[in-house]
């Protein structure tokens, strides 16, 4: 995309509103009937909005790049991911709900199985379920260090995430994860000079997590890798100049805005409850970020007719954003995830973008793959659709005379 | 495309098996029908393929640049040309089948006619036939000097290549060539302080070929230009964690291939026989790049109807390759070469992707130049077909979480 500190130039003050609608995922591949899940999904309400909007086809990072939600998020807002890195252990703790403050290191864990000398046999405990995973977490988060603040939250069966809290904390400290069994958890080494107290901090918290896992076979040990810091991205509503929300029934999600500076909007349900959070709050904010993410959950799971179902439930919804008269309404999703595949993909997700009074319409009827490649957008850099917004909101100014 | 990089960092094991079936000059313009030679080609199973795949147009460099082979085809290979040159005299070298050590310094050198004082009266020596011109490089290549083997092979007509061989060689040596009738070669002289002993290796070669051309006229002396040494490439089976082989007839293919590090499959005869050899060697490798040198032949002697046989004939002989039933099949151009133009030229390549598993298919049903220009892969970088490639055949991990 453009250089964002271009985009901050030129961005100008409006009084029109942004809506960006992700469905998580949305991309796929055809079906038993040659169709994807959208093209196979009755939507008479996106399909009108393909019909008097553009449409194409957005590339989250690159050609062949299948993204994690991290960086395919960071992509929709505008950031280049490939700049802008956000390190594993802060994605994990947005996930869990964690709110970051800017000095916490967070770290991916995980629960192995370790032999009386103390070898790895097992780099993840036998898959122990996610019950068993959350039971032992309330134990290691009561574990007390001299000179921080520990929390420990679970993610999912073996994995958890640790978030240490002091101030100078340093995000370089290396992984204690050998990445093969037959050794020993490596110890916590700082990669930095002024790592050396973040690694103390760290093996002492390890040590005290040996000893209260003693018995808990096989999740007697811990392993943590992907120390990092919040980045400190520059700011959406500085680059944008738009008063942001958030609106988004995952933790991940809403620490992904957060991470850039949206406002959060607390909101229970998905879908529906969703959109009504936003008429609730339409006065208040320029720029709503609305997500979906049981497009990408059915897709994980393979379950063609289900993500079917999800797309023709946020079809069925959409008149509650659409008699908000929105200038602008980009319907996109941050990456594929094809139900085939039962994976995120590489493949690049139909978009829509729609806005009644300066869009150049296609001859683009229905909201499909397929058709999108057809679209009058072509091929877009997911990174590129802040800046088409903007301009169809009339809040970009002329670059150059 | 990504940085090279970060697809290295990505790149995982599978085993799975890609073909990159390259027909040179592929593009063409159109000819007395209104069809190019590949869309007035018959051929059902590259229309199969574009039926059940993906298409697009393939842009080689950059819009408007017409590439000569050396950069279309690292681009194939997914190296930036622009970033990744290769000298004129190693391609040269790679053309006529020298195998170059790293320390090789090559040039290219044309035969010219220099009057009784020395001047050039003609710097393509008459145009002399390529049986004089192999004839003439036979006297060269007896050439000794002191400090260095050299090696002298005939390209076509008054062109040929110099090699010359030893430690501590450098290729910053200024071309001798005055790019003018009326005045007399140059001396080669030293772009950097290391290349001094070169260039006086260099000169002393050129003072013992002006003495055996004396008797020779019009070829009675040389010029030099374009010195490189190989340019230590990152190496294609590294970056892309593939063992690679290139299947090709000519030398210059070969060479390229050699020079990112694929393994050289001896082949004798074009297309069926070099289908075959891949099958002969299926297992022993995951990586196949296969080249068809006639249809860019064919275009650039002008011929329509011989260009479209060649592709007639790579249709017909097609089943072998799909008999192996590779996961993916990436059919292309390193570039157009219409035969109007009887020569390359910057118009973008039709492409088709085949990978049954992970293929998002197009409404596009035939393989030409107007069809693939409607195909659901839009306008394509060359460089970005191996991550594209990588990612179906599932050799491409996510990219942060």
């Amino acid at each position: 995309m453009s250089d964002m500190n271009l985009i901050k130039r030129l961005a100008q003050p409006s009084d029109t509103h942004i809506v960006l609608l992700v469905m998580d995922g949305l991309g796929g591949l055809p079906g038993p009937n040659g169709q994807t899940e959208l093209e196979a999904a009755h939507t008479p309400n996106l399909d009108r909005l393909a019909r008097e909007g553009a449409t194409g086809l957005s590339i989250p990072i690159a050609p062949g790049l299948t993204p994690g939600s991290g960086p395919a998020h960071l992509a929709l807002f505008g950031y280049d991911p490939l700049v802008h890195e956000v390190g594993r252990g802060v994605l994990s703790a947005l996930g869990v709900g964690l709110d970051l403050q800017p000095t916490d290191v967070a770290a991916r864990g995980n629960f192995c199985t370790v032999d009386s000398s103390g070898f790895i046999t097992d780099r993840r405990a036998g898959r122990i379920s996610s019950e068993k995973g959350a039971e032992l977490c309330k134990l290691l988060n009561q574990i007390e260090i001299e000179g921080a603040e520990t929390f420990v939250r679970p993610v999912k069966e073996y994995r958890f995430v640790l978030v240490m809290r002091s101030l100078g904390l340093s995000p370089h400290v290396s992984d204690t994860d050998p990445q093969q069994v037959g050794l020993r958890p490596l110890p916590a080494m700082p990669n930095a000079p002024e790592a050396q107290r973040t690694a103390d901090l760290v093996n002492q918290w390890i040590a005290k997590a040996k000893a209260k896992l003693a018995d808990q076979h096989p999740a007697n040990m811990v392993t943590l890798r992907g120390f990092a810091q919040d980045p400190n991205l520059p700011k959406f509503p500085d680059i944008f100049g738009l008063k942001a929300a958030a609106v988004a029934v995952y933790p991940m999600y809403r620490g992904v805005a957060r991470l850039v500076g949206m406002e959060i909007i607390p909101v229970e349900h998905p879908i529906s409850n969703e959109f009504e959070t936003v008429a609730a709050h339409w006065e208040q904010y320029d720029f709503f970020f609305v997500h979906v993410k049981y497009t990408d959950s059915r897709g994980e799971d393979g379950d063609f007719e289900a993500k079917k179902a999800v797309i023709e439930k946020v079809d069925a919804a959409l008149p509650i954003l659409l008699d908000l008269q929105p200038d602008v309404l980009i319907v996109t999703g941050d990456h594929s995830t094809p139900s085939q595949l039962k994976s995120h993909s590489w493949h690049p997700v139909p978009t829509l973008l729609w806005a009644p009074a300066t869009v150049r319409p296609d001859p683009v009827t229905t909201f499909g793959e397929a058709a999108c490649s057809q679209g009058g957008m072509g091929h877009v850099q997911a990174t590129d659709l802040m800046p088409l917004a903007l301009a169809h909101a009339r809040r970009l100014a002329k670059y150059g005379a």
